[in-house]
């Protein structure tokens, strides 16, 4: 049964932009026609669909406990972070949180304290392009849930494992390599990844913090032939997920 | 002479948020202690520097025809595009435009209608870390001179040749190779790039125009690991880069 939404319902999605609405709720905000459909054939529960008329006579399978919502553009763009929204959003119940775990083989990604939604998001889609789908990060780390990190991985959360965890309680059990991307390391040209590994990854400005740090056992940097002072935290994950699978 | 500001030049400075009004005035402005700091060392002209105290006793070099003015955070905030802004701004001349040129060695980066700011921003950062420093972009690229293009290039803006050009034009008239980040193409990992030419990066969803797809004589593709359907246009451009250098 397809509905018209109230001003309370409207109200309660829009609280989502909210972390503390989203916490309390247990759920979150997904974005336009591709996300939404994705997510709908995917392993989440899809609390409420709200869709144009366009999309919801289009879209092949609405679970049965999903609540059905024709809305128009403007109000679906009020709704979330999207300036213009002209097909559908779902609010989805977040997964129960797992126990954080490090990857035996293959190569898992460590964030030390993400700040920009952006950038968690586009490191996201990134290690999901490369085939890495277990991310574990600090617990300062911005909220994997926000509008904008969701919106930025292009619907990559739908394939990831993403715990927020203790680094240095994590990283003091490990026996794997851990490369670190620091400013004075080996180039990341001539390091010679092993098959399984930790990649740890820093924050935007400070770089991976001294506790995080004193575990890394391969110091890596990538060469700088310009002048740039740095890069941004998203380019230096995808650059050194290149050469990890090259 | 510092002076206090006043509502007249808070008005112009954040009119210089839009095109228009930048375009009108031939400037736009630079925020951020780490910035204004650059472009004051830099071969621009700033017409006005807005700061803390603090940052105006701190810096080393002002220009004599520069106005000065002093600042609180909230008011430098408010003029901008950063969500804080506790030390200082600039308001910048344009450069002249210049002529388009396509470097004979090394290699020029060509954008093809790169319509996110923070993505252009990122690619001329990354495009300065490697050392390439001439970057044509066609006339449906977003604004160069756009306080999100500006900000998250950090200080690269100052440092590459960055021209509009209509790139079909521009291509017909080469003869050095043409590489273009396409779906099909030969993995990057296994390309012989050449000492000197041309990357083409295409549109954030639509990839390179068939105007100028038809002059790329080297079809380039980044293999893909895991389950992502593509990657992010700066992301793409970094790790070609990475691949063309080392």
């Amino acid at each position: 049964m397809v509905r018209m939404l109230t001003k309370s319902t409207i109200k309660f999605i829009k609280s989502l932009q909210e972390k503390k609405y989203r916490k309390q709720e247990q759920c979150f905000v997904v974005e336009g026609a591709k996300s939404v459909e994705e997510v709908l054939n995917a392993d989440f529960e899809v609390m409420m669909l709200v869709g144009s008329s366009e999309f919801l006579r289009s879209v092949k399978h609405i679970p049965e406990n999903t609540e059905v919502f024709e809305s128009k553009a403007s109000e679906m763009s009020s709704m979330g972070d999207f300036q213009t929204n002209d097909a559908a959003l779902a609010v989805v119940r977040m997964k129960p949180k797992s126990e954080p775990r490090i990857e035996p083989s293959g190569f898992t990604l460590l964030l030390d304290d993400i700040r920009d939604p952006g950038n968690l998001g586009t490191i996201i889609r990134t290690a999901d392009w490369y085939g890495i789908t277990t991310i574990l990060a600090s617990e300062e780390t911005v909220d994997f849930y926000s509008p904008k990190v969701i919106n930025s991985t292009k619907g990559s959360f739908i394939r990831v494992n993403f715990m927020y965890a203790d680094l240095p309680v994590i990283l003091s059990q490990q026996s794997l390599p851990i490369y670190g991307a620091l400013l004075e390391g080996t180039d990341v040209h001539k390091v010679r990844f092993k098959e399984s590994g930790i990649l740890v990854i820093g924050n935007e400005s400070r770089g991976i913090s001294p506790a995080v740090e004193k575990f890394v056992t391969e110091r890596i940097t990538i060469p700088r032939f310009g002048k740039a002072e740095s890069l941004n935290a998203a380019i230096a994950t995808a650059i050194i997920l290149d050469n990890i699978k090259r």
